[in-house]
């Protein structure tokens, strides 16, 4: 694992010098996000790269991280956007994003008449359930439509986020497709997608289990002509994991597509949608460490930073472990000593931990990280994915952080500014 | 567990009826917050009947429910207030709160100029670590202050929510009382108040323990004319779940209390600091069934409602349970059959469930409900707590709900507007 290609990618990765945070602190505070240009604009170009015998569309799952900096960047790079709510819908569409280049895949329709100006727009539509499938063709007779296919099992490291298999409620249960195509035909809908995503940290195997099993219904569905495989690609935000390696696995499957031309004359055109792949290393989060403790001799040492579950909820929530550097303050020369810690955020409440046991969440795995003293920094990378799209926002009543960016030139700039209380309170009303 | 007392209290947690949530989303759609003011007070008043020899303050542990209609209402019965971050603090102070009611309790500290302001104004500060007693001796010498102890030990039902013990950093580990007592002596500090806090679900027998082990610090430090034995009272959620008898739990410390005042002539006034015990039967989550799923006979029937984690983060977390209530649309008379369901939220993220295994969050727990159908509604009850104030908010970009205020007299009002996705971008630069 090491060698000059791991010093590359490490230096990739941890993207920020300790002058660069320095200067950043001074002139926009913390805590506060970093959005790597280059690691965005990279993560774009490797999904890109996966393997296709008939044309690829790669869909950014904008749910990963939301911001509008991200979706420009994306959209530039030639991705698409994965919706997850008509809300996304809109918030891509803000962004200047072509209607053609989104798909909206959701658990919760939009009203009919944003679906319908979603239609009229070219927005496309991926029926995630029957009723979805019916309710869209009766609105829209004769459009075309993908449908979300639950295969019947899932792949993930953890059954919290295993979106396939009995106990999801996510997609068309396989057993209903002669359902959903008798829907299709009473609707004069013509279903030209199929689609699945079987969960986070998918395994190969797994996934090309599914793409089997999805490509029989996409047999029996002669209108098929594109094939999308989910996301869900493992991302080694560790200094020693890597990325899943999408471009080997991916190959895997191109025999699959092979014969299912070979079989029925269809060159199935595919798509992958991945979040966290393309912004997990684009993201980092910059807090200030305000106090040290310990609970003696058998005890712990706690760094306290000043960023936590409002901004990093997937530690908190699975275990989540993201790198952390410690960066010495201005005129401070940190000593090269090490020292076991664990590093606990700023909320009242004991889960705001950002070392957390990965398999239990109820035990505490301190870290090896650079000492530090009060007042010196710390930066969490790989945390672009999950975290600022879905923190537990305004908690003890903190704002939600700005966020900076890091552009390939240029000067660092702010794309969203630090809330404020009076954001909070803004839609509060007393005496009502 | 039956009998007209149980039934009030039924009647009492599940404040609405079928025409008021007709009603409710009528006027304000889903997903829809209501705050029972009746409730609200019942509980404030059940507080306030903790036994106590020499003196009680009730101090609301604001992260629960941060609304400024809460704090008013709370405020009104007497209570006073525990904030956990110095934006609480001005959020409490916005609601007109007194200063001299509210006590900061923190992980991190707010600004040197910040809490200058606080100790102008009257606001007490409850230090709980070293690091923060040093500061605050040195900012404000001559002061009086609170010091919060790790007595060492925790009470919990999960480890997560343990915050007592060696892996907890919350607080003055208890070896670190003298150097604590130095530091007070130093900045010639007055500590008269000595608070601890040993995590949810407080067992009645550790609680016990734990008074005696902070008493015995307490008659080390001679100036300590008050103590705070915490919060964490159990909620009953669930139709057969009692709260936790704190009448009969603070019956058993007196006792020590007598014990105290006879060694030492200190009758110490007691504070306590419920949180979820105030406002989780005053708040109840209203939202639509927009699908129901199914995965086969060997399967589940999902219930997709259109609220989730951005409102309910427990469920998620901790696998929380709430009682969840059906409620037909209008015209629409509900089959008096049940129905074994899961009940998952809106966001496209599996771990977005209502109805998973308290004791293991892979799982997932169905529950019997009344049979209803897409559009008829679902009402999670006893959600008050832990839940509007720490939601996953605006994730998958769904705005955050609206609350009304169901008063003891008058018609409903809205408290809270619901936010727009003009509200989420408001911040966001590009070009920047």
């Amino acid at each position: 694992m090491k060698g000059p290609n791991f010093r590359n990618l490490h230096r990739r990765r941890y993207f920020l010098s300790d002058d660069e945070v320095i200067s950043l602190v001074n002139a926009y505070d913390t805590p506060l996000w970093v959005l790597s240009e280059d690691n965005l604009r990279m993560s774009c170009q490797r999904a890109k790269d996966f393997p296709n015998l008939y044309g690829l569309t790669v869909r950014y799952a904008m749910k990963a991280w939301s911001l509008g900096a991200v979706l420009k960047i994306v959209d530039q790079e030639g991705l698409h956007i994965d919706a997850s709510s008509g809300f996304e819908v809109w918030r891509a569409l803000r962004s200047d994003i072509a209607p053609e280049r989104i798909q909206l895949t959701c658990q919760e329709m939009p009203e009919p008449h944003e679906l319908e100006e979603f239609v009229r727009l070219g927005v496309k539509f991926n029926a995630s359930s029957l009723h979805q499938l019916q309710t869209f063709g009766e609105l829209f007779p004769r459009q075309s439509v993908s449908i979300r296919i639950n295969p019947g099992f899932g792949s993930s490291k953890s059954a919290d986020t295993n979106v396939g298999g009995l106990t999801s409620s996510f997609g068309i249960w396989h057993e209903y497709l002669h359902t959903a195509t008798a829907i299709a035909k009473s609707c004069f809908l013509e279903i030209n997608g199929i689609h699945f995503h079987i969960g986070s940290a998918v395994q190969t195997k797994i996934w090309k289990l599914a793409v089997k099993c999805v490509m029989a219904f996409a047999k029996e569905v002669p209108t098929v002509t594109r094939m999308s495989l989910g996301g869900g690609f493992d991302v080694g935000r560790m200094p020693n994991d890597r990325d899943m390696n999408i471009v080997s696995s991916g190959r895997t499957l191109l025999p699959l597509f092979e014969q299912f031309a070979a079989d029925t004359g269809r060159r199935l055109h595919v798509e992958i949608e991945p979040g966290a792949f393309i912004v997990a290393h684009a993201g980092a989060l910059v807090m200030r460490i305000h106090d040290i403790v310990d609970t003696g001799e058998d005890g712990f040492v706690f760094y306290k930073v000043d960023g936590g579950m409002n901004e990093l909820l997937q530690p908190a929530d699975y275990g989540m472990q993201h790198h952390l550097v410690t960066v010495p303050r201005l005129g401070h020369i940190s000593k090269p000593t090490k020292q076991e810690v664990v590093v606990v955020g700023h909320c009242c409440e004991t889960g705001d931990c950002l070392t957390m046991d990965l398999t239990d969440t109820s035990k505490l795995a301190p870290r090896m990280v650079l000492r530090a003293e009060i007042d010196d920094y710390m930066v969490a990378y790989g945390a672009g994915g999950y975290n600022d799209s879905c923190g537990a926002k305004d908690y003890n009543s903190f704002p939600t952080a700005a966020v900076v960016i890091k552009p390939c030139q240029g000067d660092f700039a702010l794309v969203r500014e630090r809330e404020t209380l009076d954001d909070i309170l803004r839609h509060e009303r007393w005496p009502y």
